[in-house]
């Protein structure tokens, strides 16, 4: 009996060890129902460290931003620390240069100045959100299993998956974005949910500017305004079509969902799984819309994005996409996982924590059109002629593509496109960079923001307020920006601009108060005796 | 020649004296050109610590807020750091209870919670916004001068300035508020000009909220969640238009203006001054409009309050309610005191540092209809059975009283009037007080506001944006607040409320993710089949 185990004498390594020869950092939790409860007994035992609170308190100005003890803890405790160190290493290796928003599991953001480089974002750059540690596995043993409501279940090897000349391949280009892309609009103006895998802040980053650094320091801004949980990449692989095809003479009639399951181990209140998704089978229909892909611009999957094999689902968030994914499950409904039926849910605004249930949210799975500007940087002082030059991406999930980007210089009345010759081709699957000289007259605090229109003429919600929920999840309103404008082609602008320079002084030192003195006595008194403060009469 | 003199060798002490005996911190500058020309002279050798960055950054969490490093130097150097020690001890003594936002030149909050509690706030707690440090002046040896275009120039004593059968006193009740009340919520939203003497981030305080606390700590919260810069007293003296009638048998017919001098010594782009503000003669001539006061609610002025005399100009920025003042110049036109003629401006959003002069933004005097919420406070997590209790204070200067208060739950489509009863009573120059049980059906983030109509049917801008000014004065903006809206009248909700209380949890914590199950699988399940996520077909 279970309760009759001594919990201290459990060897945990022995009890909770790897699978598979060859697959380190692989432990099989969801064909075992016995070692999942021995596992939960275990943590319910124990106490760990709460999860940090980053909502109603600035984030912290380390790099990494957020330390994830807990989910370490949870590792240590079942002797699988050397998960989480291999994770840290790995990251090391594949994404030193990365905002490390969470150290484990890993969290990482692109730098603005990388993502703008082109369309693609290199391997190294691309962004990561992982929801467990990262396993190690060798290519020549990796096998993976097609199962459930399929004509025929089988195992295929990862060399036969590879073979052109069994299973058909394709290369496309997608964009991944995590539902919780510019969540830190939504958090800075209303917190919501402190999920146990903390509900990361990704970037849109005022908040970080307030944080850190004064207006003037743009280096400091570039490298903390933080946008992006998105990235676009081709992948190389064979469409999960094909595969229940060719290799399982397709799906039983029953099957209306595709569960995949993927070697990383995840918790949630103390159960413990294998990470599990699904997404539908009308989806997987679509020729080349779920890919099984070993290759990722070019290269074989770096280890933190999944290698060797990971699924990637066009136009659905993430979370979807399963990274070192060993298992497929033909279902009649979704993934029971936690990360499907309990997470990734958007709810109304009247939902929180007073009432929030799991069928009360739906589950997010396609992504709304949405945009963001990456150039200028939020409470950047812009000394300008007349125009401000904006840069950003656009992107649009669910069978749309990117038809038009406007953006507007005064809070969202008037809005101009931009040229089509100023944005990247299009796509099905993946975003559009794109650029405008925005005509901007006027000086002193203004709000640019974005909007984009896709191919079923969507457009965004106006205000983070429009569409916000309590998971904080899908930021797609209009993505906003504060700047002060300093027009240069106003005489009396571009006379100060010289006075400040002469003085040593500069503009975009915005609060700095001046040290000379800013108007003549006499000019001051002839202005003030020709429009006096008070009525003659 | 000054410019013979060797600045090292010059005897501070004995340069820069005080003036009078029982006039204890009080040097005079206006007299003595060449003694402020000295001053500069020393002070242009010297560097001094840099003007803090609190706009771009977050405030310190500590109390004092703020530390005035610039300004103790520059008493310092003046040889005057008794100055700085005296006002501070001043504080220790009268003001042990304020947030103290910035400790030289002191600059002290009240608590919102001391704030409510009745519509006069005790000398304890009256906010003190000092451009200097406290002087400590004998009263026995104390007396005011009054001069410039009066028929006849005098000097009265303290004891005759207070003798009943010399001149008829008076007791007004009034509010005063510095031009910088509620600055915070401008500064959140749009840094401005970071004066020499800083523009003090007087409180809205949703800023201190996200830096300091989680939303549950509500003493936190409502320690430093600070929102007042205005106080209410009632203040005895005498008229000073009856002190120019009876002690100087009138103006002359060129006299505008009315100039205050306070013994208290003021710094600008290294010119040194005494205190120097002014009001119109139009003002004055107002009977009760315009005080010399030494009794703030039955007790002689606090040091700190400008003891033993202080002017109290009705319905003004407190900036020209002058402390310590012992003279008084009729003048043709506003005194050219920095404080007049350089400070207290209100630009249109146009200006700032790339274009800001002294003429280009109007003196600020009279203050106008404005109100704010003092509780609830911002983001805090509020329990209710519909309706939600407001409480806060209202006011206008320049003339109008206080008429109507109305809240909005919505953030300004809907408003509700408080009820004539919920309000304390009007005065012509104080505010009133108010409270309100305000209807709250929804759940989750609302955005509650207030406005004020005043005798003249004025009420106030919409928004921060609508009246932004680059110094960051009169935020007379409807005050916005966000509160997360618990409505345990609807059954899901108190239902929830007794499974968190079950499990030791507490909805105002609200980021804390909870550690059970937010409901039972098979329900789960009958729902999601009765209402499946995709179409049938």
């Amino acid at each position: 009996m279970l309760s009759d185990i001594d919990l201290n004498s459990v060897d945990v390594k022995k009890e909770f060890a790897e699978e598979t020869a060859g697959w380190t950092g692989y432990v099989e939790w969801e064909k075992y129902p016995e070692k999942k409860a021995l596992a939960k007994r275990i943590l319910d035992t124990k106490k760990f460290t709460p999860i940090p609170e980053f909502q109603f308190v600035p984030l912290p100005d380390t790099n990494p931003v957020l330390i994830g003890h807990r989910w370490k803890e949870y590792h240590e405790v079942l002797g699988l620390k050397g998960i989480v160190d291999f994770s840290w290493e790995t990251v090391q290796k594949e994404k030193p240069d990365m905002i490390h928003l969470l150290d484990f599991p890993y969290n990482g953001e692109t730098r603005r100045d990388q993502l703008m480089e082109g369309k693609i974002t290199s391997n190294k750059c691309h962004f990561i959100r992982n929801h467990g540690g990262v396993p190690d596995i060798n290519e020549d043993v990796f096998e993976i299993e097609v199962g459930g409501l399929v004509k025929n279940p089988v195992k295929i090897s990862f060399k036969d998956l590879k073979d052109p000349s069994k299973f058909p391949q394709e290369t496309v280009t997608v964009t991944l974005q995590c539902s919780g892309t510019r969540r830190i609009e939504q958090i800075q103006q209303y917190p919501g949910d402190g999920d146990e895998l903390i509900n990361a802040p990704w970037g849109e980053g005022a908040m970080y500017v307030d944080l850190l650094v004064t207006a003037s320091d743009i280096s400091l801004l570039l490298t903390l305004n933080h946008i992006p949980t998105s990235g676009t990449a081709v992948y190389r692989g064979v469409a999960l079509k094909k595969v229940l095809k060719i290799a399982c003479g397709g799906i039983l009639p029953e099957c209306k969902h595709l569960e995949f399951i993927g070697a990383d181990t995840y918790f949630k209140k103390n159960n413990v799984y294998n990470y599990a998704v699904s997404v539908p089978w009308r989806k997987v229909r679509h020729n080349e819309e779920v890919l099984l892909a070993w290759e990722m611009n070019g290269e074989p999957l770096p280890k933190i994005h999944g290698y060797p094999l990971r699924v990637v689902v066009t136009g659905y968030i993430g979370a979807r996409s399963c990274k070192w994914v060993y298992r497929i499950n033909a279902l009649a409904e979704p993934s029971l996982g936690p990360v499907q039926s309990q997470e990734y849910l958007y709810y109304t605004p009247q939902i929180g924590k007073q009432n929030v249930k799991y069928s009360n949210g739906f589950s997010i799975q396609a992504m709304p059109v949405s945009s963001a500007i990456i150039f200028p940087l939020d409470k950047q002082v812009i000394v300008h002629d007349g125009k401000v030059t904006l840069k950003g991406w656009a992107y649009s999930g669910g069978g749309n593509w990117v038809q038009r980007v406007e953006v507007s210089n005064d809070g969202g009345s008037v809005w101009y496109a931009v040229p089509e010759e100023n944005m990247t081709q299009k796509h099905y699957h993946a975003w559009r960079l794109w650029k405008i000289d925005l005509p901007t007259d006027a000086e002193g605090w203004l709000e640019f923001c974005v909007r984009t229109w896709d191919s079923s003429n969507n457009t965004e919600p106006t205000f983070v307020r429009s569409a916000w929920n309590w998971d904080l999840h899908v930021t797609s309103s209009c993505h906003r920006i504060k700047i002060y404008s300093v027009n240069r082609s106003r005489p009396d602008t571009a006379k100060r601009l010289k006075v400040l320079e002469e003085h040593g002084a500069d503009v975009h030192n915005l609060t700095k108060p001046a040290e000379f003195e800013l108007e003549d006595l006499n000019e001051f008194l002839e202005y003030r005796r020709k429009y006096p403060r008070e009525p003659e009469d």
